[in-house]
């Protein structure tokens, strides 16, 4: 059984929109926040891995809204690997407004390592061994 | 033979992230920002398309990264109607830094047309008609 | 001796801009998260505020910059009533890079009490009782 | 007499907050930009003085709200210098709502010359000579 991180994040006002919801492309801010606490979690702070040399430039997000949030909402943030390749991953993270069971918004954010010149490079096998234990991977993917 | 609507965007200091890159979600406004231009020049602002009662919610956002932009830049950014349904449509905006051929970003936002409680609702035929001519359905769909 | 509040602030990669640090309009959004939950400390979360039919538009800000945050920093923001008029008060926060003495960023925000319609009303007596033991008022101000 | 730059700026989606207005801190990106498009005309963009060696940190900003934009204003951006000394400068933006008379916010953003270690220099006589037309300093300042 794979692992999967939680952590909260509160609405701002500054999230919001004139629809009184979270702005569409905030859910991103907010998805970016919730890969950087996995990282951080899984021993591997993000602050770390780029001064180590490799970056994660983001290739490829792919988001579905099926709900919203509002201002000041305490929303939990599910996040786990949802593919681990070479020199790609992507990170899911699901989005609820507790006590939904529901998510209301679903990220899937790929991304793939490079070195400071934007070479892709070999995820190195220290992270990638922390980070196994929250793979996820869709049998029929 | 379809319509393309094009408008340009400057990269703000702000838009950028400490990769001198600009940050991932912020094309995601960039691309808000060439469709409400394509509404206006379609002949539906969208600011009076919600004064009449209509509403379009984000139900879904694919957006792939091929490269990036930087401060200052001036972005091409090509607009079109990929899908256009009963009641969604989609619209993709391809991001150009001139003089490249390639865009750095495609994105393909499907929008559902709801009235102010979030019930979905018909796309007015006048809009339909407005944006029949930029549509650019992919025959294999 | 007047009371201050204090919360804490992540730093998150969308916060930062090309120079590698927390862009200058940023902190303050993190101001607005240091009063919303010194208000909700104070007992008055400003969404029942709001719900309440009492609005807090901003009239005015000052913001010095000593310093500056960079990516994952997890700062500390204090804030207080630096003043407690009729219609109108001011907080301040002030951003700390731990384990900094001295504060980075000191922010003071001037807001109204309108009503719904813009109107200027008085700030309710148990609110401002509320925030009063936060009151750090200039002597010579 | 002065001269003084102009510019527009159009409202996106994302720059409102629930309130149905253009959210406290995003008149701050906006004015950047004012005072990017400022520098161009001027001659000196913004993005060839840093890549000349010289930045400028924001050290103060202080910002009035008279007023608030909505969702597709077409704003206009009046950008002047309010300050000019050996190692610093302060750049004032009034931002109005047309046909407005009156400024909706009035920023003035003050602004250190460091090169890239930070360490304070002077602003280079020709981009001084470049701005000096913009000057308008109060008298009794």
């Amino acid at each position: 059984m794979s692992l999967t991180h939680s952590c909260t994040y509160r609405v701002s006002y500054g999230d919001t929109d004139r629809m009184d919801r979270v702005y569409y492309a905030n859910y991103l801010v907010i998805c970016e926040r919730a890969r950087t606490e996995f990282l951080r979690e899984a021993g591997f702070p993000y602050r770390e891995i780029e001064a180590g040399g490799c970056f994660f430039p983001v290739r490829q997000c792919h988001i579905r809204y099926y709900g919203y949030a509002v201002y000041d909402d305490l929303l939990t943030c599910r996040s786990f690997v949802s593919r681990l390749r070479h020199a790609t991953l992507a990170i899911d993270t699901e989005i609820y407004r507790p006590p939904g069971e529901k998510p209301i918004v679903v990220a899937s954010v790929e991304l793939a390592a490079v070195d400071h010149t934007g070479k892709p490079i070999l995820i190195a096998s220290d992270l990638r061994n922390a980070i196994t234990p929250y793979l996820r991977e869709a049998s029929g993917g």
